[in-house]
């Protein structure tokens, strides 16, 4: 592909949306409001494990202002799959995780809820909802869950991928990833490093909690406003779980405050189209912190194993690892993503990588930001760290010596196409981060991190005004900043000020199907249906430049935003949008340009970032110094919002690594639910994330886009361990690395804090 | 155009909102509710006639929780015009219209505008504001305006198409449409009649009051939810009165409750916008029933002389006509299309209509169903029915004789098509209603009827869903039952139930550019553009089915809904819309179809109306106790919509005929501004109105539809004024046809009601 120039894209300009949003005028899902709307509550479990003898709504129902209340009953068992993107998503489980049917699986699941007249009048009727429970052991980690003699949360649930398993199992599935020859490759090795690391269970941690509106109608038509990420997916859910019509059910997404993921399936919106449908009114429904804690999202708190083994010169020559992942309450952890994302920076001739699926009486887990992944980056790339320290090899060569590139077979399959992974590390190592000095009590790490990025179904619209201003819409929900960069493609393709475009997300009638903001895809898939779009806006205007010119449309060129005659032709100077947009009553009327596609693959997108930690020994507690994060994004539509994808996700992966995790008590009960106990980092935790944006064009995009979002949270979890190392000397495979357990371990060692302390990995070098 | 045969065009399916409305469920303008929102109110003239000397605004700008006042200082006065539709709107007028800059030219008038944190604490503020006034004479009447001594109301009006006319006039404009030698015509004839007709200032009565929200930010960009005729229009007034970029302004159309054709120039959404902008918050505005009267629609108050000559075998020769309508505050009545519209249903060889518009001090005058034709229609036929009187001859014979039909020239200019005006007559002759018997007191009227119908810009958009349903989306406002009709052709080219099919109106931002819900337009114009978008889906399938059968696309058929398989093709089935929609993923993604088309023409409406009165002698009440309506509409696409579309209007025309008119006090105060005492028909008034349907296709049209809405409310004003002379003995030239008037007209005759009591002129046949 010959490098194109471009005219806007590359460019900053403010975003259409960002006015509305600082100025806190955007309306979220909580803030739209029907005439007659009622206010629903729901009733969660106090229990992590109790199967449900009985639910009395009786006085609920006789409560003030009561105008519907639902139960698990009301929810028809189904076992049939709706495929969501390219998976599949087992809508039992949705429903029984929506109402609990026979059991409740984890503190907070949700057993009935209230529409009443006011949201005070809903929840004090919940809390009249007599529910008897018989409360059994709660199954917490994936250790316990199998044990033996573990308690069983789902009686039918047999192993998936394990043959000759039968019985119920609380391991809902094995998976495995092999090639080559394992004895042999571990034969080879100099040097081999194990460690068994450990993660904590940890929530997505949107600003905004989930809210929406609907309102059902006696014609079985329903309407819903809501903040998700997936108009589309939200739309699909509710009608197979309601045996609905999607045709029947029209979704208006508000601006979201924040998914990461966790905004994809369905917690309340089938709720509040049943309670309507009851109620005959509309019926809102908010969650408070509490209820978002407790029951959405989280990801998974993960067990990995992981032992690689390399040549005294570096070359890794194979790696063993076993990823158990808890799926909370219902099977379907990201651990096949973290299978495959594990090994995927490095050329391994000999791997066995396993992954376990388990299910933990905690929530149902949900997609966060490159689901799985960054677990089992922080067990591998924690691992490389030992390897070189062992070699006395600097990690970053280290990392280069075995780092895949075009050509190479991804351990999940396919050859990688043109890939920036050595570019970045090559930029990593001359930046002059990698030899800045370190201060007293500071230490270095660096990691990489993979992830694959998503195409899937994507459409766009594009409008012309008469005034030659434009309009492109598409059913994806701005989480990142992709309006504005939808609005560049428009611009750029037509040659009109990006000010000139308004970009916006359509509800379900008025878009094309489009599958969810997620997996990266919005500017890649999504972007491409835009830039689709647009050239259908050009080609239909230089029909009409043909039309007046009176020459054959074929003939008729585009330069600099214009149609340009073909030679010779008489009287006709080249035409811009404005000017052929001003005749469009008298060439045919108006123009829209539509596109719509699927794109079956993405470019893989990897990223090296290199932290700088600095450690208390008083405390325990650490404080990230300078950080700075290397990736290649293929090409930034829009650089502001490329950087701060790329600071948002090293934020979510310094929190991960150093302060966030669910924390239960012994029966399960989770006790910091809330941002004043459960920990994550503020603006002035951090240092300003530095970012080094490079551009290896993938080949799949007109302009080169990979997709920037979710390999950035990635690399920090081991880049922030591996520099705890560095600080200290002493090797964390448990996160977070909060305080209390930091100043134990070092305590624990008896040793000053920081064996290299104020001379770490990095500053040696 | 060979006949097509449909297998769900032609059907009565429920309409898709249907059941939303008659259970209160659907939202209106008023319905919509922001966070943070203020409430507007309108400061209005006391007078029709005044200047104004000054405003102070302190005190409401004192008062408890008032955050913005605006006077018309804050509307920047401009010369431009604004292209809206095929017509040109004067943005000075409609500027000086939303908030009067030196002069009040009517009772109602906005002076002011307040937005505060209640409707309440924004109403009390208003009326806190001082404005002085300097009382001038008010000018009610064509007859005054025109007289040499009367107030000027624009001291810089000049007369427009009147050679010579230079000094500031009341009268805005002359026309004259004109063909042969009026002398000599007139001359032909044996039987000539001239009469003087007058009709009032009527309201378009719809039942939803003007309301909006506006949400401006700093930025510059505004959203506007309101209930409109045209999303498109209220973007492209407000951002040229309020130097906007278009793209500036997206319009979000609430459901409507009714316009026809009041709701098409803005009164709130500019002050809303305004009042947002400086209060930096929501605002939403709604009008009292007493502002919709006082301040919007009506249509013209007429004074016009017809006379017509025709010879013994009742061939007319010749026609002069003088139609004098009130513009309101500001020049635009539909005096010109009233002279188009009057003699439109007959060849007539010689003839001359001169049309002025003329300002009075009454609210500006807005489009109201077929505008000006009504009035025009009345002076026309009720002269014919006098002609058929001297002559003896039966009135359907008179107009038969005369009536326009293919190729025959319209007296604006073109020949006409293929039209069914002899049809309708023919099939009125034949309906039984006409040779049924009168009762006592009871005389029976015929009229005919003619309205262009428009074209112009139109867009649509039809999306696939994975599941084989499919959405519509178009920028029309869905006032008759659109809605369902567009789902209908949708599911008719695609193959599909109607009921999986979702019609929708989307905002300006996700739909094509699409003129007004006006000029019977929307399932003539927009519906092609509907059938063109669900014909893009269709050749996009067919495409599909190609890829699947590895065949060329162009060899693909479509049968029964079904893509077809060229023959040979091995292992191939034909595959249903459904069929191929569970491949899209598969095959290439989703599919958008969508187009977009400049209608400059289309077909022209006839319908011709035999209205049965009985006048109670005693009061002069009248009640229309039979009614049948027989119109050509080309192509019934939801038969029971088109049903409903003449049976509302007839009976706004006979609320015209009978009962409505803006009663004014001699300061030009209107008297009547509530529906207690502006009499409008209720269904308690009005036998069912009967409607024959025919079916001469329109060739422009792919299923030859015409459009339906407008011509239904052009006979009844004669057609009740002739029944009302067959019933009396007496001819009524000023409507409406009150029992005041009535009673008052009987008493002056001295005579027994109905010289032909009981043997009315259709019975006498």
């Amino acid at each position: 592909m010959s490098p194109r120039t471009f005219t806007q894209v590359g460019t900053r300009p403010i975003r259409h949306d960002g006015v509305d949003k600082v100025t806190g005028r955007a309306n979220y899902g909580a803030d739209f409001t029907l005439p007659g709307m009622l206010h629903g509550a729901v009733l969660r479990s106090p229990y992590a494990h109790a199967r449900i003898v009985s639910i009395d709504t009786t006085a609920a129902e006789a409560a003030p202002g009561v105008k519907a209340v639902i139960t698990g009953a009301d929810i028809p068992e189904t076992n049939a799959k709706l495929m969501l993107g390219e998976g599949a998503i087992d809508l039992h489980d949705v429903g029984d995780n929506l109402l609990a049917h026979g059991k409740a699986l984890y503190n907070g699941h949700a057993v009935a809820a209230v529409a009443a007249v006011t949201a005070d009048a809903a929840r004090s009727a919940a809390a009249l909802i007599k529910v008897v429970y018989e409360v059994l052991e709660p199954v917490l980690s994936v250790d316990r869950a199998m044990a033996a003699d573990a308690p069983i949360l789902h009686d039918n649930m047999a192993t998936k991928g394990q043959p000759g398993a039968n019985g119920p199992s609380n391991l809902a599935s094995r998976m495995e990833l092999k090639r080559g020859d394992l004895t042999r490759g571990f034969a080879d090795a100099d040097v081999v490093v194990e460690r068994e690391f450990r993660t904590a269970t940890v929530h997505q941690g949107y600003i905004e909690p989930h809210a929406c509106v609907a309102r059902y109608g006696e014609d079985g038509r329903a309407i819903v406003w809501c903040s998700t990420q997936g108009p589309f997916a939200v739309r699909d859910q509710c009608a197979a779980i309601l045996s609905m019509d999607p045709a029947n059910i029209k979704v208006i997404p508000s601006e979201i405050g924040g998914g990461f993921g966790g905004k994809i399936v369905v917690y309340l919106e089938p709720l509040a189209i049943m309670l309507s449908r009851k109620a005959q009114r509309p019926v809102k429904m908010v969650m408070t912190r509490d209820e978002v804690f407790r029951a959405t999202g989280p990801t998974s708190g993960t067990k990995i194993r992981m032992k690689i083994g390399a040549k005294k010169d570096g070359t890794i020559v194979a790696a063993d690892g076993s990823l158990y992942y808890e799926a909370g309450a219902y099977r379907g952890s990201p651990a096949g993503a973290g299978m495959m994302c594990a090994l995927a920076p490095y050329r391994i001739p000999n791997f066995l990588i396993e992954a376990f699926d388990i299910v933990v009486n905690k929530p149902k887990v949900a997609a966060y930001r490159a689901p799985g992944s960054p677990m089992a980056s922080f067990a591998v790339e924690s691992v490389l760290d030992e390897i070189a320290r062992q070699l006395k090899t600097d990690p970053i060569d280290l990392r280069l010596k075995n780092a895949a590139s075009e050509g190479d077979l991804a351990p999940y399959g396919p050859p990688y196409g043109p890939i920036g992974l050595k570019d970045i590390l090559e930029a990593a190592r001359k930046h002059p981060h990698w030899t800045s000095p370190l201060g007293k009590n500071q230490g270095r790490g660096i990691a990489c991190g993979f992830w694959f990025n998503a195409g899937m179904n994507s459409s766009a619209s594009v409008t012309l005004n008469m005034d030659g201003s434009a309009a492109v819409v598409t059913g994806n929900p701005d989480i990142g900043g992709t309006r504005v960069a939808q609005a560049l493609m428009v611009a750029e393709e037509l040659g009109i000020p990006v000010e000139r475009v308004r970009p916006g997300v359509a509800d379900t009638d008025s878009s094309g199907f489009t599958d969810v903001t997620g997996g990266s895809r919005v500017c890649y898939a999504t972007g491409m249906a835009v830039i689709k779009a647009a050239e259908d806006v050009r080609e239909q205007l230089k029909a009409r430049a043909a039309t007046i010119w009176k020459v054959d449309p074929s003939a008729v060129g585009w330069e600099d935003g214009r149609a340009t005659p073909p030679a010779g032709t008489e009287k006709a100077e080249p035409l811009s949008v404005a000017d052929l947009a001003a005749k469009l009553s008298h060439t045919g009327g108006p123009i829209i340009g539509r596109a719509s596609l699927y794109a079956p693959m993405a470019g893989p997108a990897f990223g090296a970032h290199i932290c700088d930690l600095e450690v208390d020994p008083e405390t325990g507690r650490s404080r990230v110094v300078r950080y700075t994060a290397f990736q290649d994004v293929g090409k930034a539509v829009h650089p502001s919002f490329v950087e701060g994808q790329i600071q948002g996700g090293v934020a979510q992966g310094i929190g991960w690594a150093l302060n966030e995790e669910y924390v239960y008590d012994r029966n399960g009960i989770m006790e910091n639910a809330g941002f004043l106990d459960y920990r994550m980092p503020v603006a002035s935790d951090l240092p300003m994330i530095e970012t080094v944006v490079l551009e290896v064009a993938n080949p799949l995009h007109p302009y080169g886009v990979r997709g920037v979002g979710e390999v950035p949270i990635v690399p920090p979890l081991a880049a922030v361990a591996n520099a705890m190392r560095d600080a200290t000397g002493l090797r964390f495979t448990e996160l977070p690395l909060s305080p209390p357990r930091v100043l134990a371990a070092l305590e624990r060692e008896h040793e000053p804090v920081g064996a290299g302390t104020g001379a770490g990995q990095g500053g040696r070098r």
